[in-house]
């Protein structure tokens, strides 16, 4: 069933190693079938070099397996929340890349800086509060996805297409599974841009000293000036 | 038209992903033909594995489209500005590149560190003001231009090939399309070199206490020493 | 002899340049045969491209070597102390790899600060203290091995499957030499996230200041507005 | 002529693209006979993949051109004064690789910080200081070569084959060409290590405070506790 869906699924986690978003078997991504309420998912644990479209796991909005001989990803109850709240949304993905979980852990949502922000994220990226013991402890996967909704309340889920799970990392979401891995990847971009520039303007002012000018000189000069010698 | 044109700035887009300054269809470079006045530019979000020389757009320096099925890249009116305004260039890029980025974001100029940058550069590399309101709402790609013309006033912009737009990224140029990127490599890299130089100097002094001088002598002895046993 | 464990701990020990755990020669994996008490290690200083399973060598756990024409890596005597001490691990790595080594090098533990760390390793990542001069002076390896241990103490080690040796690098184990590996990766990833995790926390609140809003809705309103004017 | 020689120095230029020290057309390695006091350096400006080995330029220790159709390099009377001064090498490598070249930005010398620089350098990789007007206007690559010996004044330079001159980038030598280019990678991961220790040293203790224990539990025992139901 849904063998569509699972090619275009199965694609889509294949990425995640393309953009080197993950490592080991780290990651999922999932996309529904809005018609029939169903949800095709990674399987929990394989590897990436090693993954088929029919080992995708199929499973419903209550988490019921339909279809597979694989346990489905552990963040499936996190994906079904998704998709129960964003009645719009058709793909989920979740990372632990880089510089976007580096920001997850320090418990820091990613303010817009730039413009490769701006074009894909309308205002600060948000990160969740911590979650509580009490949710931790019980159903801790679906309170993830149940912090996540919280945490965009009153947003426009295609207008904020990402968030950070504190001291976790991101899921990200699209209109279909493929989207959701691209969310991802402009997500960990504009995440490693915004590390630099904190770290850029948190440095004080001497540091930006420039350097000899007549070593400047020298050097444009030998390449560029009247009497170049650099180069053929 | 200009047939030999495209496909050199179809190679010189393609140096792009080569050089790993962009991600998805982020980026574009153009070339111009002085003699005609006509602009080839990367056609907007288009995927570089999916690009070919006859998909590259005509324009005149009016931003008219002239030759192309698909619609030119929306930086287009910032390329047109920089070719009215230097008149000895052949060629423009744009990137969101990493490093280059983070300084824009940061809204700071990159200071002449060292001579990587001095071969390259006649001087810091400069950012230009933010952008007004009126300047963001209406016509703003041309705006985008202009800042940037602003911004290098009394220089030349072959002694100063980059400038950072503030909050946004690089553009730089060069004789033709493929000197512009190469252009936009050689920042990337100064910009890398100068973040790395400024967290350097920006670091207390006890921070650079050394090890344990009898550790240092036996890892450097046991392979360098007399008595060597490390290695065949 | 172990033929099987030599394959095996071949394919480990090129695991290392395949996951940039490693430059030159750098690194050693080793695994045991608890049955005949024998460990199979890497030889010294032999690159990776030129290493075959054959090459693998044979010491037994008072570090005689039993088989093999080259000499055994000069590490060995600290996989020896960990096997004996460590009675369920079957399989040692020992790299320099670039994020858990600047840690060591800063003489800290890597505290556990979200979830990548925690799905591996059950709390803070120790660092040892600094071997003294006479640990360092006669039997230097053995005394590495011996301080591991030492910082172990109280734990257990399949719970804690590394420890970061002071102004050094890491040593990791597991239930083969295969799994060791994994867990070397794993920690370059959580050394990775975790500096980038203490660098944001470290920044004065006011670099988080977001660009100006009106450029933001610009950048957004022209890729996803109603009026759209960015890409295809 | 030394037409062995020229497919070594050949062989070591293309171990720096390899090893990624260079972009573009940066860096060069050259390698001495001895017996002739001839000296075979990469040409100026010449594309790593056009290069070949009769491409080499063969120059004698008072810099005339022996052989050779291409201007050589532009730093060779930089290689010059060393082969002059430091008389048991055999090879100079010069690049402007990332981390080694922010160090030299800095201005400052790389402490020694742990084992990975013990195995290869006794003691402080050395920077320059800054030349004055007069070295820098007249001879400047000669002069180059010459604060480079003063900088290693008292020191061995087989026991400390590498120095970053000051507001430019790393120097280094070894019996070969290709040793040579060996130690310039070495410095470079020494480089890159230093750089993230003196970080992690500078940032202040509350940035270490742990994740929430419940949710490190969590995490450690779906995955590895007596009820673990993460992975296959």
């Amino acid at each position: 069933m849904l063998e569509q869906l699972k090619q275009q699924v199965y694609e889509a986690n294949m990425l995640l190693p393309k953009y080197n978003l993950v490592v080991m078997t780290w990651g999922n991504v999932s996309g529904i079938d809005r018609e029939s309420g169903l949800v095709v998912i990674k399987p929990s644990g394989v590897e990436y070099s090693k993954l088929r479209p029919n080992m995708m796991t199929v499973v419903d909005l209550d988490g019921n397996i339909v279809e597979g001989d694989l346990r489905p990803s552990s963040d499936t109850p996190t994906h079904i929340e998704l998709y129960k709240a964003f009645k719009t949304i058709g793909g989920v993905t979740h990372t632990h890349s880089s510089k976007a979980t580096a920001w997850a852990q320090a418990g820091k949502g990613i303010p817009a800086f730039g413009t490769t922000h701006a074009d894909n994220f309308d205002g600060e990226i948000p990160c969740t509060r911590k979650m509580t013991q009490k949710e931790i402890v019980t159903e801790y996967e679906k309170n993830t996805g149940l912090v996540i909704i919280e945490t965009l309340s009153g947003k426009n889920p295609e207008r904020m297409p990402a968030v950070l799970v504190h001291s976790h990392g991101p899921f990200t979401w699209g209109k279909d599974a493929v989207q959701s891995v691209e969310e991802s990847l402009v997500l960990e971009n504009v995440a490693m841009l915004a590390l630099d520039k904190v770290l850029l303007n948190n440095i004080s002012g001497s540091c930006y000293n420039p350097m000899q000018e007549e070593l400047l000189r020298k050097h444009f000069d030998r390449k560029h000036g009247p009497n170049a010698y650099y180069g053929q």
